[in-house]
């Protein structure tokens, strides 16, 4: 079976469940796990599970549904992005001031570290 | 009425609240916004909302359990707080910096960014 694989798609999941997971329950977590990290086929989770295949790909899309809802109300995992992407920010600047001497480097890291503590 | 103001209780409650609070219904919210963060007695809340004071102080109690709850599964309130932490002292070592032109504060700066990027 061909599948395409969407690096983005499984970031965003890996972030959902890193962030959300633990509201699921254990019998969900299982089978999401099974099915999009272990990428075992819904034939053979149905199988493990003594469900039906539809009963696998239904729970997995519930799954889906839930972790999506709580991050479009709660938006942490975006609130996280956020913090990561501008410290990285600093990092790149500390780096650059290493290899230039170039101070204004520091003013910037000042600044970025400022704007985090406002998120 | 004599109150004893903790203030890290306070933060603590504001923390979660704005972490978690969107996962509580419309109502909690209300009920809890009004006794907790505008410091409403539970009689005038109780009265606004047609409702028991014992009810106001249920209502509390049962919003406090469930942010709490979200807590104790997800950690965010804590792994966020930690990224703040270290954040603050990324600040501090640019301060130190521009104060005494130290570079060892930058290699430290970098450090400090690489281990938020593992939290």
């Amino acid at each position: 079976m061909c599948r395409v694989i969407d690096m983005n798609d499984i970031l965003e999941r890996s972030l959902l469940y890193d962030f959300y997971g633990e509201l699921l329950t254990d019998r969900q977590k299982k089978v999401y796990q099974a099915v999009v990290f272990d990428d075992l086929s819904p034939s053979e989770v149905a199988e493990e599970e003594g469900i039906s295949r539809q009963g696998v790909h239904d729970m997995v899309r519930r799954c889906e549904k839930l972790l999506q809802g709580y991050e479009d109300k709660l938006g942490l995992v975006a609130r996280f992005s956020q913090t990561k992407d501008l410290v990285a920010q600093i990092r790149q600047q500390a780096e650059l001031f290493r290899k230039t001497g170039d101070v204004s480097c520091v003013s910037r890291i000042e600044h970025i570290s400022m704007e985090i503590g406002e998120l």
